[in-house]
């Protein structure tokens, strides 16, 4: 498995573009990206679980029922949800398109982002439809910086790996910040793969892998209402179609899980106002499903998140939260540990406090990359979240977003 | 029902102290209460839900197994919680109060709150108690101030009313700030009574009575280890015994309501960083229970709490939060108004934006009591749920709470 360049535009026969249309008042902000593949793509998308949905989401869904998809169309400053016309709107983004680049409207994937309830002005994007299409190349970046809204940093990853001896390319790019939270794509991913894969493994792959990916990263336990994953494969790699489970599909699915755990750990870090990612590793379990829990509890905790910005060794809040979570476990049974780059620590031992040393914990939790290491010591199952800590500027982003 | 004055000593028959006895450094801090009544009372409590019980709860539980009690002595500092040796110092503890008043052991309450994980040191409390037993009198803002924690206000109440033409008093101080959260009593809470009732429906009482009091409300989503609400009845006002349904517990469970309500709003308001109440009112539910289930994840969004803070009127994120609470609502249904002292305005109408006068709207959201009024149009429940904003201070009270 190698990192390589070019992100969606990676794999072979894709192409991106971005640019700034006019939906944003910021014209230095870009805000509509274009992903296009040279032929009809075997698909996959998971959907955001809030029962509010943006109008996008239920057009996408649509046309995702045949499994295919050629393009992606995608807007940042606003999510175009609950509005009365939304649905209407989300579907004349897919016309435009089909206008273009002469992709069916049918096949095509719609997403948007950004403030709810104020209703999606389609003149700009249609005035900029042209210079899109025109744009397109291999501009996975300004596909990537169309759709941020509140990141500070890009969300892009490429590897090329190989199927029986043919090289393959899974590429991606991410949106995330605010809003993300364990319990479907909480945020906007598209990736892109020239892997040929029969529709319905891909979904299998698709649905397994965000498990232990999107559905483990929190920033603020907010589930958005337009938030969605979506997978492009052409086949272009020309490796042996995937049509049954095997070697293949489980060098695909480790590919697959390289690429979104890439974008899971950097849509953490850069949550709203995070200064660092955090990371829980829970070891020990009796069963998976309890490994997750408590590790996405443990990362949900705005008295934990708190604690991490000001590199507190606050591990009662570890245990704290592991309590509330509703997992079954012996709480006399579990050992903490604080790790990072600077060391590692012992702070809990058999759900009491150890001695340890405060300026030692303190050094390793003011470094940006921290590992809360729960031990359960109740059985063999595993589980990792991300998230982030809860500082300052949280609060300030998102107490005036849309003014 | 009359506000009265008295806290938890307006009842006939109460004493409380508070004193600082040494486990807190500073020393114009209080750190330890305590409550005696002149008789063995009635008593329930409901503890906390999280996993990780403090040890004076277990403590406590074994205690009023047969629903007595006739004193309650409470430290904060320390929560006595995630040691090895905590049931040893609370059972001492409870031993001390015996030493010192007389009161068996056995009919103690004891509680603690404050940081987990470190040993409690009996020395202060053993030096102490001479002079926490000295100062029993007509006390109770006393005791209150010494189980504040980051509480920054006083949260004490008393209320007379008339059970078939006998005066009853109910009286209560509270302990909130951080770590509040839906589901159970997480804070402390202490109420004294001169109601004569059967331990039977005193207990019914009180588990009625948190789930639309302290089931309902939330500063942070963390449900604390050790928190607890505890009543003592010791039916000094001479009423004729409650010892069935009927009129007179009606009555007594509205006066208890209105307590513990005005017990919530105070520790809601007073949430850790909180500079307003925001108060979630649900109308039009199908049943109580998708009113609470929506109240609740209202308040609890970091997101909308956020917007609360900016006095933005971002009505999407009640909307988002409704989405994704679970609840079986029809979002096409859900209007949406904020109100305060400064007016009301309805800001969604059928799960869209309406147009509205974003002053107007500012001036009503920067009140320091908010209403949000969720109609469901679905049927004829109700529910409320208290909260506060999320802010810097926030942040900054749990970004290093233990040095």
């Amino acid at each position: 498995m190698n990192e390589i360049r070019g992100g969606i535009c990676a794999p072979k026969g894709f192409k991106a573009s971005g640019i700034h249309c006019g939906i944003r008042k910021n014209k230095s902000k870009k805000d509509l990206a274009l992903i296009v593949s040279e032929n009809v793509c075997r698909s996959a998308s998971v959907y955001t679980t809030n029962l509010v949905k943006g109008a996008p989401i239920l057009v996408t869904k649509e046309n995702l029922e045949n499994g295919m998809a050629q393009a992606i169309i995608c807007n940042s400053g606003n999510a175009n949800t609950c509005n009365a016309n939304g649905i209407e709107i989300a579907k004349e983004m897919c016309l435009l398109v089909e206008k273009h680049t002469a992709i069916s409207k049918n096949d095509i994937i719609v997403a948007s982002t950004g403030v709810i309830g104020q209703t999606l002005n389609i003149a700009p994007i249609k005035q900029g439809m042209k210079e899109l299409v025109r744009a397109l190349g291999d501009n996975s970046s300004d596909a990537n910086e169309a759709i941020m809204t509140t990141d500070t940093i890009a969300k892009e990853v490429a590897i090329s790996f190989e199927i029986d001896g043919v090289e393959c390319r899974i590429g991606g790019i991410a949106k995330g910040s605010g809003m993300i939270h364990p319990n479907m794509a909480t945020m906007l991913v598209f990736l892109t793969t020239d892997v040929a894969i029969s529709p319905e493994l891909l979904k299998k792959a698709l649905s397994e892998d965000v498990k232990s990916s999107f559905n483990m990263v929190s920033v603020d336990g907010d589930t958005s209402t337009n938030d969605m994953l979506s997978i492009l494969a052409n086949g272009k790699a020309e490796n042996k179609e995937i049509i049954k489970d095997g070697a293949d599909l489980k060098v695909f699915a480790e590919a697959l899980n390289y690429v979104t755990v890439k974008l899971c750990k950097m849509i953490a870090k850069d949550g709203e106002g995070a200064t660092k990612l955090v990371e829980c590793e829970v070891l020990g379990a009796h069963d998976t499903e309890t490994a997750r829990i408590v590790a996405k509890s443990v990362i949900t905790s705005s008295l934990l998140k708190a604690a991490m910005f000001g590199a507190d060794a606050n591990w009662g809040r570890v245990l704290c939260a592991i309590g509330y979570s509703t997992a079954n476990v012996d709480v006399e049974k579990i050992d903490v540990d604080f790790k990072s780059k600077a060391g590692r620590i012992c702070v809990c031992k058999n759900g009491a406090g150890v001695t340890f040393s405060e300026e030692i914990a303190k050094t390793i939790l003011l470094c940006d990359e921290i590992t809360i290491i729960i031990n359960l010591n109740s059985g063999n199952e595993t589980a990792t979240a991300w998230g982030c800590d809860l500082t300052y500027d949280y609060v300030k982003i998102n107490g005036d977003y849309r003014t």
